[in-house]
């Protein structure tokens, strides 16, 4: 099969961020035998693998689990099950490669991690149902355990930002959404933000603070982690927690008022969904999907794509498609 | 009676610090009326007042609440209660002032809050046995509810970085002590320190990490805030919590590897008795209290004495027994 190979073990030493202009670094396209599922795995022939943040970080060794020379890149796809031990076997399925990546004609997975999908549930969306959709479930649980009318995220102009900025206004939480381009303004408040604040603009963190007296957020979603974050984060009212799910920026965010640890009880940590599906009450998964997929089909989310690359070509244009400003991208293996 | 009035109002916009050199900007010593118990309040004798860092802080407008102008200072002491609506009406009772404060001859506070002392119980174990004392109880179940083997404390020369190191001693949790001074590194080894960590030897960072191989610290009570504790944390193993309790520091401590907030669960947070007294079960406060004296009277527990000033002197002499390495400072306003 053909597949988009990694050409590096374990972990580099750099933090340069989810950006890439070049894959040649790290990935090669290559022949490789079809994998064999063991026990307990299932096999996938891939209709459409999903591009996150989190697959950039990982191919450049910047990402929580250590790489594997030699194996096939890509954490996330729809596909048909066609081999393993599954009562799955020629379903159509979203799932989570962890045995053999897919960016490739096939892909590989333990079969208790096969999330079958509803036949209205378009390609696209099936394809990246995981990561982002359920990370936003997730972290949404967080924002409403707060019990506070509001909250906050940025890099709210991303595909994970405008799943959080609906659900935000479907349940009545009001997102207060940051993002670089102010190009972005209009799109968010139409989905739903009830603020919107520009970090280039004039004063962000005075309008911040001016919104924060009426709103009082009380959870911080950051995919960030730059200092105008934490300037933000101390800017809050009493009790604020600093969730950091992602490091954007290269800077070292400074804490300019720990003593607000201490008399306001704010709290800094972090969001891993790989630990969150180890920690959740088990029941709370497969009614998470239920309720992405039924999101997706009713257009309370929608997919906005940036460009479906075929896997022959992925060396070359992904990078185009990852530089576009909006959307995600995709890399479809059939072609 | 006399009393060290309070000169300011509110908060002030500095962050220098528990240090002083000069008490009159904030202070000056008076003749004022004796307090008038309200309902639920007791008028207490003061026999000896303690002198903790969260004085200093207060006075300086540094610390989570405003100042009174006009009312006395302090907040800690032993005495005997002389009215109000109470039954320990002539007894010896140990105290936090939360009416009027303790550098005076006369002090007031909510009778709710008067915790009886032992007779065998010393005037400065008595004097000094709710700040410090529980705060090492308070967070000590922080570190035992950890389950790791061993805890990270800095500023451990202090009066209660030394209550902090023995009960470590005593229940078997192993202390790695960090301090600026090496001439207190074998006091603090003898007192029960696993290991000691001078911050201005060569490496301290890479003894650090090699300490944390075998010991496996999982909590950091921090009262100094630097960028050499924010390494530490760094330097620590998963799961890792940094308790930020202090801020001897004016550094502005850098977030230098964010990421292990995502991938190895760390975090962030404060520890504010006050908070914790109103957040924990009832029942633990007297249960500590037993516990306090009880370490103090058996010699598990020492307070070491910097100095005790009399107050009509302390506008001079405080800052001198402040200014001492090692031990705590007292007021006795009988004097």
């Amino acid at each position: 099969m053909k597949a988009l190979i990694q050409l590096h073990d374990g972990y580099a030493d750099t933090q340069t961020g989810p950006n890439i202009d070049d894959l040649s670094p790290f990935l090669a396209l290559k022949d490789v035998p079809v994998p064999t599922p063991g026990d307990v795995q299932a096999l996938i022939k891939v209709h459409l693998a999903a591009v996150n943040p989190s697959d950039i970080h990982f191919i450049k060794g910047e990402y929580g689990q250590p790489r594997v020379k030699g194996m096939p890149a890509g954490f996330e796809a729809v596909g048909e099950v066609v081999a393993g031990d599954t009562p799955l076997k020629g379903q159509r399925v979203s799932f989570f490669a962890d045995a053999s990546g897919t960016w490739a004609e096939y892909a590989m997975t333990d079969a208790s991690r096969l999330v079958p999908c509803r036949p209205d549930l378009a390609e696209p969306d099936a394809a990246g149902q995981l990561v982002n959709p359920l990370t936003a479930i997730a972290m949404f649980d967080i924002v409403k355990e707060s019990g506070a009318d509001s909250f906050i995220l940025n890099a709210a102009g991303s595909q994970l930002g405008k799943l959080l900025i609906a659900l935000g206004r479907d349940h009545g939480i009001e997102p207060i959404a940051i993002i670089r381009r102010a190009e972005q303004a209009q799109a968010l408040k139409d989905l739903g933000a009830a603020e919107v604040i520009v970090t280039g603009a004039d004063d962000p963190l005075g309008q911040a603070q001016s919104i924060f007296k009426t709103l009082k957020p009380r959870i911080l979603l950051d995919a960030v982690g730059d200092q105008f974050t934490s300037d933000l984060f101390f800017a809050m009212p009493s009790h604020a927690r600093w969730v950091n799910y992602g490091k954007l920026s290269t800077e070292e965010p400074k804490l300019t008022q720990l003593g607000q640890m201490i008399f306001m009880g704010k709290q800094i940590e972090g969001f891993w969904l790989t630990r969150w599906m180890k920690q959740v009450d088990p029941a709370r998964i497969p009614e998470a999907f239920s309720e992405i997929q039924k999101r997706f089909v009713t257009g309370k989310w929608t997919t906005d794509v940036a460009g479906i690359v075929p896997l022959s070509e992925a060396m070359k244009k992904l990078p185009e498609a990852l530089a576009k400003p909006d959307g995600k991208a995709f890399i479809d293996p059939r072609v």
